[in-house]
C-alpha cells in the first residue's frame, strides 16, 4: 500500500510541472491517471466523435462539454414538449432553460445545478426559456443560438471548471443569470431531486458564489451541497439578486427552503459583444471552487480550455485504432469511448465526506450496469485509471462500511442487485493489476458477503442472511433471483482473490457458494416448451406458486431480466448451467429460442452476456449470428443509435468489445472471440503494448462472419476463447473469417468451475496475481 | 359436363323437399353443397364459436349473423372515436348507427348497405348513432342494449335475409327507421365506395322495398345495385321517408346522387313492446328480394330462424372433430372454421351479370389470401363446397373472361399478385375433386397465362408479356417479384393440370415455366450476410439499381412480403431454390435468420409456408420450433386473437392447419408435417371418412414437440410430408413426440420439381385425377 501512496505523491510532483494544457487535468491529490501517458498525438481522434449519438431514444448520453471523467459537465438543460422540466438534461426540441455544470452520461435523476443563462429584454424570472438554432457538440465543446435572446452561447470545461462565452446582440438590457436553485428532476415523487436552500453573494461586480444543497434523486442520496464560484470577464453595470419572484439590489441572498434564489449581472452591449464566464465547482467550499478556477483556468482564453479538453481527449480516444472501418463504424466506436469515459467521475480533492490521500471518484451510475463490459475495457485500455477508480471504492468501504454497487452525490445508493464491486475487483485481480490494495479489497468482499446492510437499497447484499442460512435469497426479499444469480457470480470473485491471496479457507467457503444459483434451479419447470427454469422459493423453502405471466417473470423475482435471462446467467459455472439445462444440444436450442423470441434484450445488461454463451456450447458461429444481428439492428451512429439508456456507456463498452469481435468474461481472466465487424483493430493496454485484432477475409456485407481459424501472437489458437495473460504483453490475434460455420472453436469450451482446472487455487492460474 | 348440371338439377329437387330448417339454405338454382350432409347434430359446436375473437387489432372478423358463405350477414356499423366512419365495420368502441346486410370478414372496404336503427324520441336524422351495452354475439345471433334509446336489438338471419328484433321501452315517438344510403367507407379516396342514388317505395304501412347503387370501394369495382324488401310485423301509426334532411309523408322517394334517402314507421310503443322486421336482400330486383323473405322466412319465428343457422353451422362444424384440446385450442379452431366458411359469399340465384345454372360465388376478398390455406382446407373437408366455388370460377371466367384473383360487389378486381385461381383449380384437380369442368378451367388458366389484361389491377397477370418473353417481370410493371415468383407457381399449376388432362404439349411448355422464378436469382446479391436474393431487373435485362432499404425491399417489387419472403418461395421447386441459396446447411442457417430477424411475418400470406420450409431441408424439428413459437406467441381466444387481417379466413385456414401439425402445399398433393398441438383430431373429409391425427406423448407445455416416429394408417412413415391419395380414403395418422429433435424426416424432403419423379406427367402420380 505505502509503495501505492509513494508513487501518487511521486507523479503529483510530475503533475505540478506541466503546462497550460495540463490546467484541466487533476490538480489535487493522487488522481493521475492520464498523465503517464500524456504526450500530445498527432493524430486527432475527436472528430470521430459525435456526443449527439445516443441523446434521443433513451440513450440519454451526454451534451455538453466534459473532460474526461470530468466533475463538471457543462452542458444544456431543457424545457420538454409537456412543459415539464426534463428529467434527462437534454432533448432534441424544447426550449434551453440554460447551461448547468453536473451533469451524468448515460443516466438520468441527478444533478442539474447552478444554471447559467443569458437574458436580453426584459427579466422574467420565471420564464427565462429559449429556443436554440444551429446546435454543435463537439468533444470539450458546444454551441447553440439562442434565438429568443439572438445570443450566442458557447461552452467548454476543465475537470472542475465550466467555461462560459455568450456573444449579444445591442441591448441595452443584457443579462447573465446564474440560478442556484435550479435542478433535474425536482418534484415530490419518490426519485425526485429537491432542493433544500442555498446562499449567493455578489463579492463585485462581476463575481458571485455560495452553495446550492439539494437531496434525493434517482440514488436517493443524502445531501449535497454544491459549491460554486462564478467570475466574468466584465463588469456588470448593475447587479441584482432575487429570491423568491422578487428582484432585489441586495449583495447576498440566503433561502433555507426550496424558495427560487439567484443573481444577475445587468449589462448595455453593443453588437456582437462577447461577456465570458467562469464558473468553479466544488464539493468542499466556495473558497475551493475558487480556486479551482484559478488554477485550471486562471486566463480568459476560451481556446486553451478547449484545446486542452481535446488534448485529453485525444489521449484516451488514441488507445483505440481502427484500420479499414467504415464511418458509421468509426463514429460508433469512438463515441462509445467517450461515452464510456464520461463516467464515473473523478472527484479527487473534492470528497466532502473524509480526508484521505486515495483518488476519489464519484457517480457510479451504477456497478451493476458497468461491471460488465466497461470495468474490464479500463481494465484492458486504461489500467491506471482502474487502479484509482478501485482504489477509491477501497476508500469509500473504509469509511461507509462497503464498497457502492451505486452512487451519486456523494452518497452510496441505489443498489440494483448484487454486490457486484466485488467482480470489479477480482477482474483487475485476476489481470495482475498493480497499485491496488488487495487486501483491504478482500477485506471489503467479505464484508459484503457476511455483513448484510441496514438499508438494502443503499447499499450491501439484500436478503444476504437468506442468503448464507439457505443458500438463495427467498421471496422475502425483492429480486430474489437475480440476487441469487449474482451472489453466486460475487462469491466466485471473492473466491478468486481469496485464492489468489493464499486464502485457502475462504477460497474453499466462496468457492462453496458459487453453485448456489442452482439452488433456484427447479429442474420441471416448463416454459415455451423448455425445461428447467430459476423459480422463486417461499421463506420456508418451498417452490414459489406457478409462473404468473408479469413481465416474463414473477413479478420483483429477478431485475430488468426475464426467466430467460436469468436462467441461463452463471458465468462462473457454464458448464453445470448447460448440464442442468439438458447438455449442449438442448442448451443451444434454448439460446435459439431465447433470441428467436426475444428474450434477448441488449438493452438490459443481464443479458449482455447471452450472445457469447453459444461458445460455452461448441457454436460460436451462433455467437457470431447474434452478434452480428445485434449490432446491425440496435447500433446506429445517429442521435437513436444506442438502442436504450447507456446506462454511464455500459452499453457503449458492450458496443466496442462487440465490434471488435471479443467479450470479456468480467471477472475472469477470460474472453470470448466472437465476430470481429473492422478488419484490423487495436486497444492499448497502457504499458506501451497494443492488443491488435485482425479479421482476414472480412467482407462489408457480415458475409464472412463466421471464424474458420485463428492464431494468437502467431500461434494456433484452436479455441473461441483465450486468457488475459495471453495478451497482456502485447498480441495480435488473427482470425480468417469465412461464410460458412467451420469446426474452429467447437472442441474446448471456456473455462467453467466444474472444469477439472478450476478445482484448486493452484490452477486458476492466478500465481501471478498475488497482492503487492 | 351435362353430367353435373343434371346433378345439380336431380339435388335441387331432393332440396326442394326439405323442411323449414333448411329454408334458410339455399333455395334457388344449383349450389347444394351443405345438402348431401344435413342431418340435425347431436352436438352443438356452435358455443365453441366466438365471434369476436379477432375483432380488434385489425383482424377484421365479421359482428353480427350468417349462416356460412351467407349473403347476408347482418350486423352493427360502429362510429369511430374519433368522429369517422368506420371502414372496418366493427369495433370495440364507438356508437352503433345501426344494423347493414351486407359485410365481409377478415376484410374491409365494401358494403355496409340498407342499414336498419330504432330510435325513441325525436327522430334526428344526422344523429342516430347510439352507445351500446350487453353486446352478445353468438353464432346465427346478435344481441345489444342500444342505451341511448332503451331498445334492445336482436338479429338472426338466413342466406339473404336478415332478421330483426326490437324492444322498445314505453313511448310515443318510437321509430324503424331504413336508411338506404348508408354504406361503410363512403368517401372520396381511391379506395372508398360512393353511393350513387336509391329509391324507396312505402309498399304499405308495414313494408319498404326499392334498390341502392354504390360503386368503388377497395376492390374498385364497378356498380353494384342492392335491392332490399322490408317487411314488418307491426304495421306503423304513420310512416315517413326522407331524402336530404326533409321528412316527408310521401310513400316513395328517389335520388340520383349521395343525398340521403331512407324511411322511417313510427309507433307509440308500450313497455318491452318487440316490434320485428325481415329484410330480403337481392342483387336480381325488389321483387326476388321480397320473394327471398317469403321462401326463406315465411313466419315471424326469431327462434326457428336462429335454431336453423344454428344448424347450418353445426353440419359445416363438425368436420373438425378434437380431443384433448385445451378450452382456448377449442375456442380458437372452432371460431377458425367459422371465420373461414364466412368466406367467399354464395350468391347462386343472384347474379345480376348474366343468366346461368352454375353456382355463382362473389367476395372473392382474395383468393390471393385464400388459395394457399383456405381452399386446401375446403378441398378436403368440404369437396362439394370448393367444387361449387370452382365452378363459380369458371363460370365467371366464361362471362368476364377471366378468372378472378379478387372479386366483390359483383365485379373483378383488385389482384394482388398472380392468378392464383391457377392454384385452387390445381389444388382440386390434384385431389381428384369431382364436378368440375377442368377442360374449361384449363382454358382459363391457360388464357390467364397468355393473355394480358386490360387492367392488370381489375385481372389477369400484369407484367404478362414482359414474363412470356423474357421469364421474368421486369421494374416496368409493379409487383414485378411477387408476379415473377407467383406466375412461376401459377405455371406450375398449370402443368399439373395439363399433365393430368394429357395436354404433353401444354404440360412442357408451363413445366418450362416453372422455373422463371430463378431468372430473377441475383447470385451475388448479399443482404445481412448472406447471399443470392431475387432482385429487380430493368426493362433491358440488366439488374436494378442496389438495394433500397424501404420496407426491407425495393420500392413496390414484392407484394405484402419482403426480400427474405419471396426469396425463398418457390413451392414448386424447393430442391433448386435451396440449391441456389447455398445448399440445405445454408439455407436452414437463411430460415433460421429470416426467424430470428423477423423476416417472417405470419400476418401476410406470402410467408405462410415459411415455418415449414425447414422440411425441405430436413429440419422438421425446426419447422416445429417455429410453427409452435407462432401459435403461442399470435393466435389467442381473444377479441385481439388474431394477429392481423383474417384476410377472408386465411389466417384462420393457417391456425388450423397449423394447429393439427400439418400444413398443405397448395395446388400440389402434399401435406407437410409440422408438430400437432393437439393430442387427437380428426377433420372430416367429405365422403364421409374421416383424416385423423394422433399426437402420442403430447404434453400441454409445448415440450415434446418433435417428432420422434410416425405410423399412417399402421404403416411406418419416415418422411415429415405425405401425398393426399394417402389420406383422401380415410386414413389415422400417429405421430409419437419427444422433447428433442431426431432423426425423424431427415432424410427424404417433400417432392420438387428438380426431382426425377416430377420429370414426367406420368410420374406426377396425377393419373388418378384425370377429368370428367
Amino acid at each position: 500500500m505505502m509503495q501505492g501512496k509513494m508513487q501518487f505523491i511521486l507523479r503529483r510532483s510530475i503533475q505540478l510541472s506541466l503546462g497550460a494544457l495540463l490546467l484541466a487535468a487533476p490538480m489535487t491529490g493522487q488522481s493521475v491517471s492520464t498523465q503517464k501517458t500524456v504526450t500530445k498525438p498527432t493524430v486527432d481522434y475527436t472528430h470521430n466523435v459525435d456526443p449527439f449519438i445516443g441523446v434521443d431514444w433513451g440513450g440519454n448520453t451526454f451534451v455538453g462539454s466534459a473532460i474526461p471523467y470530468g466533475l463538471v459537465k457543462i452542458g444544456p438543460d431543457m424545457e420538454t414538449f409537456d412543459g415539464r422540466r426534463s428529467g434527462f438534461g437534454y432533448s432534441s426540441n424544447g426550449n434551453i432553460l440554460g447551461f448547468s455544470h453536473l451533469h451524468l452520461s448515460g443516466a438520468q435523476g441527478k444533478y442539474g445545478n447552478i444554471l447559467v443563462a443569458p437574458v436580453t429584454g426584459p427579466l422574467k424570472l420565471d420564464d427565462i426559456r429559449t429556443p436554440r438554432t444551429d446546435e454543435v457538440n463537439q468533444v470539450g465543446y458546444y454551441a447553440a443560438k439562442l434565438t429568443r435572446y439572438q445570443v450566442k452561447a458557447e461552452l467548454t470545461s476543465s475537470r472542475r471548471v465550466g467555461f462560459h462565452r455568450y456573444v449579444f446582440p445591442a441591448s441595452k438590457q443584457s443579462h447573465l443569470t446564474i440560478n442556484v436553485a435550479a435542478a433535474l428532476g425536482l418534484g415530490n415523487d419518490w426519485q425526485a431531486q429537491k432542493f433544500l436552500g442555498a446562499e449567493i453573494h455578489l463579492t463585485s461586480n462581476h463575481e458571485a458564489q455560495g452553495v446550492a444543497r439539494f437531496i434525493g434523486g434517482w440514488n436517493r442520496g443524502g445531501e449535497y451541497k454544491v459549491y460554486y464560484y462564478m467570475v466574468l470577464d466584465t463588469p456588470a453595470e448593475a447587479t441584482q439578486t432575487w429570491t423568491g419572484s422578487t428582484l432585489s439590489d441586495a449583495k447576498d441572498a440566503t433561502v433555507g427552503n426550496s424558495t427560487p434564489i439567484g443573481a444577475t449581472f445587468d449589462y448595455t452591449t453593443k453588437a456582437n459583444q462577447a461577456i465570458q464566464a467562469k464558473v468553479g465547482i466544488s464539493f468542499i467550499s466556495a473558497e475551493q471552487a475558487k480556486q479551482n478556477v484559478q488554477q485550471e483556468v486562471p486566463a480568459w482564453n476560451f481556446a486553451t480550455i478547449h484545446a486542452a479538453a481535446k488534448a485529453l481527449w485525444n489521449t484516451e480516444l488514441a488507445k483505440l485504432s481502427l484500420t479499414g472501418e467504415n464511418d458509421s463504424q468509426r463514429h460508433q466506436l469512438y463515441s462509445a469511448m467517450y461515452h464510456v469515459m464520461l463516467m464515473p467521475t473523478d472527484r479527487t480533492g473534492e470528497n466532502p465526506g473524509w480526508k484521505s490521500n486515495e483518488p476519489y471518484y464519484d457517480d457510479f451510475y451504477c456497478i451493476w450496469d458497468t461491471f460488465r463490459t466497461s470495468s474490464p475495457l479500463l481494465t484492458m485500455i486504461s489500467p491506471d485509471r482502474q487502479r484509482d477508480i478501485i482504489r477509491s471504492l477501497i476508500d469509500i468501504y473504509r469509511h461507509t462500511g462497503y464498497m457502492p454497487d451505486a452512487r451519486s452525490g456523494n452518497d452510496n445508493g441505489r443498489t440494483q442487485g448484487g454486490s457486484n464491486a466485488n467482480v470489479v475487483v477480482a477482474d483487475a485481480f485476476v489481470k495482475g493489476l498493480k497499485g491496488i490494495d488487495f487486501e483491504t479489497a478482500f477485506a471489503a468482499m467479505v464484508h459484503d458477503a457476511e455483513v448484510p446492510p441496514a438499508d438494502p437499497q443503499k447499499q450491501g447484499r439484500g436478503g444476504l442472511k437468506d442468503y448464507n442460512q439457505k443458500g438463495y435469497v427467498t421471496l422475502a426479499s425483492e429480486r430474489a433471483g437475480s440476487r441469487t444469480a449474482e451472489y453466486s457470480y460475487d462469491d466466485f470473485a471473492i473466491a478468486e482473490v481469496a485464492c489468489g491471496l493464499g486464502k485457502t479457507k475462504e477460497a474453499a467457503l466462496y468457492s462453496s457458494r458459487t453453485h448456489n444459483f442452482a439452488n433456484l434451479w427447479d429442474k420441471d419447470m416448463t416454459v415455451e416448451g423448455f425445461r428447467g427454469f430459476m423459480r422463486p422459493r417461499n421463506p420456508d423453502g418451498s417452490w414459489a406458486a406457478p409462473y404468473v405471466v408479469v413481465r416474463g417473470t414473477w413479478p420483483d423475482f429477478f431485475y430488468e431480466g426475464d426467466i430467460w435471462t436469468y436462467s441461463i446467467y452463471a458465468p462462473q459455472d457454464m458448464r453445470r448451467l448447460i448440464e442442468l439445462a439438458g447438455g449442449n444440444e438442448a442448451f443451444v436450442r434454448r439460446l435459439d429460442w431465447t433470441f428467436l423470441r426475444r428474450h434477448f434484450d441488449v438493452t438490459n445488461e443481464p443479458g449482455f452476456m447471452l450472445p457469447v454463451l453459444y461458445n460455452y456450447a461448441g457454436r460460436p458461429d451462433k455467437t457470431a449470428d447474434i452478434v452480428h444481428m445485434t449490432l446491425e439492428k440496435a447500433f446506429t451512429d445517429t442521435r437513436a443509435g444506442i438502442p436504450g439508456n447507456d446506462d454511464s456507456g455500459a452499453m457503449s463498452s458492450w458496443l466496442i468489445f462487440s465490434t471488435l469481435g471479443i467479450f470479456p468474461v468480467a471477472g475472469q481472466d477470460v474472453y470470448l472471440i466472437s465476430t470481429p465487424s473492422i478488419p484490423d483493430a487495436s486497444l492499448s493496454l497502457g504499458n506501451g503494448k497494443k492488443f491488435r485484432i485482425v479479421a482476414k477475409n472480412l467482407d462489408g456485407d457480415g458475409l464472412n462472419r463466421y471464424v474458420q481459424s485463428a492464431t494468437l501472437n502467431g500461434v494456433d489458437l484452436p479455441n473461441a476463447w483465450f486468457r488475459h495473460a495471453q495478451i497482456k504483453d502485447g498480441a495480435t490475434l488473427v482470425l480468417t473469417m469465412g461464410p460458412a460455420p467451420s469446426a474452429w472453436g467447437t472442441v474446448t469450451p471456456p473455462p467453467s468451475m466444474s472444469d477439472a482446472d478450476f478445482h484448486s487455487c493452484v490452477d486458476w492460474k492466478l500465481q501471478n496475481h498475488a497482492s503487492e
